[in-house]
């Protein structure tokens, strides 16, 4: 059994993290894992979306404690192996965000820490009732930095900031209300709230998806007037495809759309 | 009729977008309709907050799909016409900023693409139960990436991505809940309580509006010690405005103000 | 009794200020008194948590209007005086996030113009059930620009305009679902909850909550890769603390760690 698991269905691509006795933990291995999946999706074009979740009973416990605390065994106590971890970490996460496709995190259970992060890096989460979402390393003597930076790019200052420095669990419904995740659903209907989700986005036009998702986090740090310089050149160059042509035809002579992708 | 109707009462200017058989879509002319009253209104003194509503069934249903595919017609096969377009667009919703009058969206029926753009674009937004708002040019190919620019500077990140890749509206109270709105009112009490909030702001002293209103957007985007030696500079100039000084002598004295403007 | 009173109950200062008979208006004295005080416990390592409270009916009721009119009597129409007032305020703002410590805002009855930009420049907010918030000072002629720096980073941008442009109050339940505050709670059990939040902070590792907060406020306007740079290496440092390798191995042997600090 893989300890990544990925099933595809049509144009959605599930990736299922399975190392359940470890609470999915993000060791080497399975960082390894998600960004070689990642690196393949990015040019995959026949998948449209993709799905995030874990196996057992956690979404995702964060950093694998264990490994990092024999990476001190090093002569520099293990500063070139966390250095060279967090960067890792951060290159799987922010490939999320530059994969073409959206990523959806399904999340139940617990996410904490680097699992929390692995959340708030997804474009779009879907939470089962009974989620608990906590940025939680500070009760160790470790704060959660590099979760930090996902997190508060995704909920209010104030409430990231309780939420580091306490290490307070916030259930699925405050994480929703926050924004954090999109949507709260019964457990029973977690697979198939997000697979609805991802088919959604799957049966819209991969090449403006696409060209949106990266525009997406591109304009989003820009001044505004920069930000409308460079989404208007993609409206130009998303209007100039031939499927987009097709599909504003269609719709104004009220058909479906015959589109080549 | 005109394409855009304005009427003054007292210092609120109204204006009504008045193509309700085309939804009110943000056409050539539509556009350069509200860049004429934005700009006739930047230099007219007399008036200290606006409103903009649309006539008929909804408020605005984003560009003109038949004028853009006629714009297809051309050598370059419309990319010179879509790129003069966007830029048109985008300068008459960020001029929405840049007039020195706050100005309210009185929002009712839809608001999709560039028509829920113009509703992130307005400074205050008031809508009727039951308005629904879309960004959903994705679902005739053509990715909402212009709106998305005054989207996200609105609401939160997965909430707004959420609603660019699935197309899907949402109502106006979760409009509200995320921010997109300030707040939702029964239908016929739109136009009553959007004047009610027009005319509060109408009647404050319109040079510290004029200036705090330029300072708003000037700063927000600022790290923290540039806004604040930036804002500390407009404090000084609003203190020494003759009225500001007998604002706070009446405050202080416990008198209704006696204001030159 | 001083203008500013502290109170130390193991590792947590209570700061209240206590001119009620002012409102606990941010005068000349006032800003000095706070200032002073968080210069000290900038370097008080026995302190992990700050409460900042207000005596009397008020928690602030912003600048201090008479001691500004007085200073209108200066031969440059109160210029000079206004700058350096400003300047002190917002330097007295900034030092909020520049201290090691948590800072938490325990609010009750009125918060207003700067005493509103206090709350929001501290680090968490717990407020009594009944306290008001506005940023009114555009009903004497005077724009909020300053609080707005702070306001505008706590709370959405439509929410922000229409209470700068108003001058109207919000309640506490309003205040804390736009994200000014952390949570609302009986008056009755105001200082017990604030005094719980504190106790809970004060009892983590303070050298990661120290570096914590400092890279909390440092990456949060940084492009996201510039970021994950930044707060990885912070992450490498955090891990090299002597408490944190303790942390760690205690929680992964299931007792509790044996901090030195």
């Amino acid at each position: 059994m893989a300890l990544l698991e990925r099933n595809d269905t049509g144009a959605v691509a599930h990736l299922r993290m399975n190392a359940p006795d470890k609470l999915n933990a993000l060791s080497d291995a399975m960082l390894a894992a998600l960004q070689g999946e990642f690196d393949a999706l990015a040019e995959d074009r026949s998948i449209r979306a993709i799905i995030l979740s874990g196996e057992g009973k956690a979404f995702c416990a964060g950093h694998d404690l264990k490994e990092m605390t024999a990476g001190r065994q090093a002569e520099d106590g293990g500063k070139a192996y966390f250095k060279d971890l967090f960067d890792r970490c951060a290159r799987m996460m922010t490939s999320i965000q530059r994969l073409p496709q959206p990523v959806i995190a399904q999340v139940h259970g617990i996410a904490t820490a680097a699992g929390c992060q692995l959340v708030a890096s997804c474009d779009m989460a879907v939470a089962a009732e009974g989620t608990r979402f906590g940025v939680n390393g500070v009760n160790i003597g470790l704060f959660c930095s590099t979760p930090m930076v996902a997190l508060t790019r995704n909920i209010p200052r104030k409430q990231a900031f309780e939420m580091l420095t306490t290490g307070q669990f916030i259930p699925a419904t405050r994480a929703e209300a926050l924004g954090l995740v999109n949507r709260v659903v019964p457990p029973e209907s977690l697979a198939q709230e997000t697979a609805a989700l991802a088919g959604m986005v799957a049966e819209k036009l991969g090449a403006a998806v696409k060209i949106g998702k990266q525009a997406f986090y591109t304009q989003i740090g820009m001044p505004i007037d920069q930000a409308y310089d460079y989404t208007g050149e993609v409206m130009v160059q998303n209007m100039l495809y031939r499927d987009t042509a097709e599909g504003i035809s269609a719709f104004l002579e009220k058909r479906p759309p015959d589109w080549t992708q």
